[in-house]
């Protein structure tokens, strides 16, 4: 086997001194490198903004959808949508580990995964569509695709449904960088803790925090805020809308009597809720922007304006173990189950 | 005195529920509040984009420009400037000290402070324009200005020239951070060392991280990196464009044989360098991102996408001790001070 790039550029065609992800072309030849993994996939999942515009572009026609897929991959080795620039994720099973790989990692040929890389940098072939979901995105086809040494992956588990483990896996991150980061007895507020990452967060922030610590749930709506109590992870529910620092100061100060968060974690989903996370975290806590509708400069300078001396973390979707620790909290917590089975229709 | 809210809450005019910076009016009476403190302002620094607007309306005019700044100052309670959104900073001495302060903090009446928060939050009033300097922003008046408890200053040292206080004060916050962050022994990776702040940064992980440790800096084009070896302080400079990823992981991977930087600091004022930073950083070291021009989701996202469990910091412009740390490294390096004298032209 030909040795390859931890990253990929082995795979990069053009163009040249791009990593694979910005690449117009990938080379997507089946023939392993000696640090990949090569899977037989069954699904493709493709992302959200990519399917509809290619939906439409078709008029809906699943057949046609089928074909402008096929054209994708055929032109650039990868299922990276040249107008969205969005790719999704892929379930499928092991076939082959590359010889630098077989042994170090922890899968075997014939394990059923999903990848939790892009498809905008995977290398991949199309034979044949199988089955077009036209309303969610979701498409079986016969076909082949290749993981870097460096890409990430999740072994799907039997006891849990593949929609509940690709619902959960899509948000890994913000649970276990929580548990990285809440000691025991901890203050927490968390920032959108109604949705789907928020509410992972908000139980994994109870669990790492324990009985001595507080936690203090932030969403804005009265329908949300009753989900959230009627769950009882929280101390404390409040509804209230983030785009509104001094309201959001107010309240937390007022709940912890002045001490404000050791941690703040924010998962809402709009933008301008910088200045709220900032201020309701005390002096040389930490504040972890898990929302990507943060804006780096409104973070940095909103700080420096108020004078607060906070650790601010950008929120990486990646951390050692984020798949595994992410499935087991919903297979302790029937609560936490039964709420992604009504989320996602099963 | 009447009591006054921590974060000058009790200032705001218009809209209610916002805070200083984005209010629209401030309420610019001199009369203390129990936490404020008074200064009689001796210059103003306006911002730069904000006075080239001002300049540009006036046709250049010294005269117009003074009232057109006045006007400012007269509708909004600050110098905001309503175009550009911007501020600026300022020089005075310390006149009046709220009682709820007096004692409790390090400043004196009498003494010369710059402010180190935006004039786009700062209470201000111009009774006079003393000295108009239209080619660089700085404006002598007579008037007054407002600290909020949680507003930033610096006493201005004696032995420093104040031109050079002001360019060392305006980033400080990037060498401060740099110090908490840098362990003796430490593999540092500097991108953008050549600039303002990068210099500092340069200058701060060279004595963090002793002589055991290894510094790498990163800039582009011949004459910044002959400048910065000149200094003598980087083990290792690369010249190289930091917004072509695969070349910056090359190069620090064949000068730390594989190891990568434990500490990663962005100083580049250009978009597009967040993929180097991460590519240049152990597993679970940090990336510092210092640079205005960061986009927050190409980090979050570039991290996942190579399966990088790296540790991003948003870069606040605020730590405690920062204005001290920085005037005191110009104190203790003559090749520091000298290149400031150099750049700010005295």
């Amino acid at each position: 086997m030909r040795p390859g790039h931890r990253y990929g550029l082995h795979r990069v065609v053009e163009p040249e001194g791009t990593m694979p992800q910005p690449a117009w072309k990938l080379d997507n030849s089946m023939e392993l490198y000696d640090n990949e993994i090569l899977i037989d996939v069954e699904t493709l999942n493709i992302d959200s903004a990519s399917f509809v515009q290619i939906r439409e572009a078709e008029g809906g026609d699943p057949v046609k959808v089928g074909e402008h897929m096929q054209n994708i991959v055929a032109s650039r080795g990868k299922h990276h949508n040249p107008v969205t620039g969005s790719g999704g994720m892929l379930i499928g099973t092991v076939r082959q580990i590359g010889q630098q790989l077989a042994g170090k990692i922890d899968l075997q040929v014939g394990d059923r995964i999903a990848t939790l890389v892009s498809l905008s940098l995977t290398p991949l072939t199309i034979e044949e569509i199988v089955k077009m979901d036209v309303k969610t995105g979701q498409v079986d086809i016969k076909g082949q695709a290749i993981l870097f040494e460096s890409g990430l992956y999740a072994k799907l588990p039997d006891d849990v449904p593949d929609r509940i483990s690709l619902a959960v896996l899509d948000v890994c991150g913000a649970p276990a960088q929580t548990a990285k980061l809440v000691q025991e007895g901890d203050t927490v507020v968390i920032l959108g803790a109604g949705g789907k990452s928020g509410t992972m967060v908000l139980y994994q922030a109870r669990k790492s925090a324990g009985p001595t610590g507080k936690i203090i749930a932030i969403e804005y709506g009265e329908q949300g805020c009753a989900a959230i109590e009627k769950l009882g992870w929280a101390d404390v529910v409040l509804n209230l809308d983030c785009t509104r620092p001094v309201d959001v100061l107010e309240a937390v100060e007022r709940e912890t009597e002045g001490r404000f968060a050791d941690l703040t974690v924010n998962c809402v989903n709009i933008p301008g809720t910088e200045m709220a996370s900032i201020l309701a975290t005390r002096d040389e806590g930490t504040v972890y922007f898990f929302s990507m509708a943060t804006s780096f400069t409104a973070a940095a300078l909103g700080a420096e304006g108020v004078g607060k001396d906070v650790n601010m973390i950008i929120g990486n979707g990646y951390t050692k173990g984020h798949a595994d620790l992410s499935l087991e909290l919903v297979r302790e917590s029937a609560a936490l189950r039964q709420l992604f089975e009504t989320k996602y229709g099963l």
